[in-house]
């Protein structure tokens, strides 16, 4: 080793040993006759002494040195005067005796600092750089002690970690996929896995009762501003289980994250309906941090002259407390923010509950202050509060009242990120209609079980059939879902009929999976974390960029590489493919 | 839970108890008024009786179970009278008192047995059926316990796993990528990692310190018998370390490996330089279970009337202990072997020390007993032993005498899978001479490092000079292997320089590590293990296939999802990219 010792290592209980370290010099400063040297590594940062009463040559080679150099010192422990009490060793520092530059640096593009003056484009270049700092890397250890815990809970839980393929096969249901010329079967294409969904199945088919991999998985999507075309889950599967048995061992995992990665206990997850969901909070995915919960008030509305509510089909809101002394212009913030292209909304009613017992609102005219207090009423407003209402057809004005809600959340400073509030979404639909392409999609996925006491609709009503489907959400941030699967040949027939499948289109891309269950399939279910997510929940980001390594940008490249790139064009004959021609 | 207990819980203890338990029929067999099921699971097998005298309808349904049917039984634990003492189980069975058929299976197309009838094509096609049988199933489980003690052993040292990108450059140095078109950048290509070197030694330089990963690689390589186009390795770096440490934390890994996972002390593991195992065994991976080192000849044999030997550069031998017997047959076909054309050796002469003393060869005409006396004192014959020599240009020769060896040893029943017999090959040349391309190969990869004692001859005699690079030999079989790597851009220069890039196309490629290395770079060095032949060789097989769940077969295809297939041209075009003619 060129060190005995981490620049984490060293306290107070070293002193007077002789020790060796390596790190990169993270700043120096001089004073007097002296130059002090903060060393840097993963695990610490150690002080460093030289004194020119000692060795003035020494000291001038430290002088030297330049910041992110890498060196390598022996030295002597010793008790600092000044003591730095914020870090494990900072009351030590090392009287340098011999120093060993083992690479010199230039000077980086940005400042390798808590906080940088680099942008995100020079971060991303220089992500090698980038990751040194502070925050970015205490994410990527983060994420490795999540991963070992998962492990660690789910291998004492019986599953086993197995390795499902990469190169797989195309299918034309679902995102796009990633594919891959097959060189020795010319015209032939691999796919890279969205997930490892029909082959975590064959493994529950094969009897191997419980699986799980953090997996790699991709999409060829256009990247929104959260989305990597490459992406990890954590994906798991076990037979014969009912969904309660799923939630209770996935609850479990994450309350064994939270406690021995953060030290937090979770209480134990609220269920909620999916319809309860988006009735309640205009979203299946609702952050229940804060309350405000939507309150429905056709009844009170329905008879009034105030077209925009007796018309509507549904006349929703919330209750922003305290917010009465909201002046004009914040108003009005909230109704610019809701007619934005991206919500959408025409405007938005509010009615002032003032502290004196009054009622003032935008629709003063169309209603006796009676109608508003009874709208008060139903909202459980008091004194002192803001409410706010939007109305039109349910599902799009649920969506809209949904962003203004997480937006007066934001505003009213509700959303700690040291609040963690779990819960599961369950019996989401199993179909929802496609309008544009004028068909059924499965709302989970093609292989998602029906509710047993459901099936009957499934010809009559299939909107209405619920699925054993279910979400798991975290401060309004779905980390992953699940379903309990069918498993046999003649429902999973059915429901690519009911997706639109040929008999031919399903055998030639589900046939394999079809067979299977054909032969002894048992029951079984599954679910699918968002490990990106996760991690990022974990470390107060509200973006997954910072918890990968090596992130591609919106454009789907790698800055730093400079990936992807043109090929030669041996390597294209040898595929058997050629260019179109780029307009 | 569909079940209270598994198929493997059951035993003598719990007697009496009222149970519930799910698995697979494996077999049923009738006796008297009773019918006798044997139900598996992934954990074991529980025997299920049913009695007619108690219930003919319940014993009735069971006579109609076929193999694989997919059973729930309800039932109480009672005593054996048979007992089976192989299985944990074996003191008990399960007096039924409710069956429920889960899921029916038509007639495997093979049996679901240790030992099955179906064949290589039949069980991949079907491979969901092939991983219930148990030798197969215990392949997977054991890859699991291998991962997990992988990690447990890898995070106590410190190690930090970190996920590197799966969709990354082409770079055309090496074997042939996987690339992955992209069609958000058109023309452009990613490609799929042949190993994340680049991106660790990036962590490297980023200050993670110790990086793993368990991971997946690929090759579009023309498949050998045991080569597959995905495969896993165990991926780490380490900085501020030397060659000896490496050596150490990864020897300490194996050991530990075959401690926790198979109950096995390895004592310490012997190291060899690539020279001396050239010249010993013929080859750089060594199967040192049994001797048979070579011994060179030349010496004795250079005057000789025998021109095959005098005239030859290499003359070198081994000798097969007890061997004097073996038959004129047997010799033939040793003879046969090596002539064979993947071995292409002209012939074989052999010496037989016979017991009473006297010497007996092949070439008895051009040599006196005591010439033949002399190469036996040599080669340490004793009475009874056969000596094998070989000659011919040496190089070409230590691998057809090495051949023979292995051949030898399998003879003699040396290879034994019980035994195993780990070693380091270390200080390989760091370049070899490509004939056909007329230039310097990097043996081990581009980013090695010379031998600090070695630079010197970089450029007066390339190939002398040595790397710090390393293999880990198990049984003669390469589990992995690693290198000190360059760490600063000068030094990195020259070598692709010498590797024949033009600066250009080194700054193409690998222009971003270039970079990398002038922001204060760390001395670092790592090892790869292929994990996939690390399970294998626990697992006591000889091939990588039934260590992985769904592999590929020799032409890269999935048989089972029938894998890589024809795109739709919609697919083809929003990718732009078009399929040449094939002729």
């Amino acid at each position: 080793m060129l060190r005995t010792h981490t620049c984490g290592d060293l306290t107070i209980a070293d002193l007077g040993k002789e020790v060796q370290l390596c790190g990169w010099v993270q700043k120096s400063r001089d004073l007097g006759g002296m130059t002090f040297v903060d060393m840097r590594d993963r695990f610490g940062i150690t002080q460093l002494t030289f004194n020119s009463e000692d060795d003035p040559q020494l000291r001038a080679k430290a002088r030297e040195l330049g910041r992110e150099f890498v060196i390598r010192v022996v030295g002597t422990v010793i008790e600092r005067t000044n003591k730095n009490v914020k870090i494990p060793t900072g009351e030590i520092e090392i009287k340098v005796l011999q120093l060993e530059v083992l690479n010199e640096a230039k000077l980086p593009p940005f400042l390798i600092e808590d906080e940088t003056d680099g942008g995100e484009e020079l971060r991303m270049k220089y992500r090698y750089l980038d990751l040194r700092r502070n925050p970015v890397r205490q994410n990527i250890v983060l994420r490795h002690r999540l991963a070992q815990e998962i492990r660690k809970y789910l291998d004492a839980e019986n599953f086993l970690e197995i390795e499902t393929p990469v190169l797989i096969k195309s299918t034309p249901e679902g995102a796009r996929d990633f594919v891959v010329p097959s060189r020795m079967n010319p015209g032939e294409f691999y796919a890279l896995p969205q997930s490892p969904q029909t082959f975590k199945q064959l493994l529950m088919v094969s009897g191997f009762d419980r699986y799980f991999q953090i997996v790699k998985c991709f999409r060829d999507e256009d990247l929104r501003a959260d989305r990597q075309p490459e992406f990890t889950q954590i994906d798991c599967e076990l037979t014969f289980v009912e969904q309660e048995d799923i939630l209770n061992i996935f609850e479990g995992l994450i309350k064994h994250l939270f406690k021995s990665v953060k030290g937090v206990v979770l209480g134990d997850f609220p269920r909620m309906d999916y319809a309860d969901a988006m009735r309640l909070y205009g979203s299946d995915k609702p952050d229940i941090r804060f309350d405000m919960k939507f309150v429905e008030l056709n009844d009170l509305v329905k008879d009034s002259e105030f077209k925009v509510f007796s018309s509507a089909e549904l006349v929703v809101g919330i209750t922003a407390e305290n917010c009465v002394s909201y002046t004009r212009k914040q108003v009005d913030a909230l109704i610019d923010f809701v007619r934005k292209p991206q919500i959408g909304a025409s405007g938005l009613v509010y009615i002032r509950y003032l502290v004196d017992g009054s009622l003032k609102s935008s629709v003063d005219k169309f209603y006796t202050e009676g109608q508003l207090k009874a709208i008060a009423d139903k909202m459980n407003a008091k004194p002192g509060d803001l409410m706010l209402l939007m109305a039109g057809p349910a599902e799009k004005t649920r969506k809209q009242l949904s962003e203004l809600r997480l937006e007066m959340a934001r505003l009213l400073g509700l959303k700690s990120k040291d609040t963690y509030s779990p819960l599961w979404v369950v019996d989401f639909p199993l179909l929802e209609w496609d309008e544009e392409n004028n068909r059924h999609h499965a709302m989970h996925h093609p292989f998602t079980a029906p509710k047993p006491a459901d099936v009957s609709k499934l010809d009559s009503d299939p909107l209405s059939v619920r699925a054993n489907a279910y979400d798991v959400v975290i401060n309004g941030v779905e980390i992953g879902g699940g379903s309990i699967r069918i498993h046999d040949r003649e429902s999973q027939s059915k429901m690519f009929e009911l997706l639109g499948f040929s008999p031919e289109e399903a055998k030639a891309q589900f046939g394999f999976l079809m067979d299977a269950f054909t032969y002894g399939a048992p029951p079984h279910g599954g679910i699918a974390l968002g490990f990106d997510r996760l991690v990022s929940i974990f470390a107060g980001l509200d973006s997954i960029r910072d918890v990968i390594a090596f992130p591609k940008n919106n454009a789907g490249r790698d800055v730093m590489i400079d990936s992807p790139s043109a090929l030669d064009h041996r390597q294209l004959d040898e595929l058997q493919i050629s260019l179109k021609e780029v307009d």
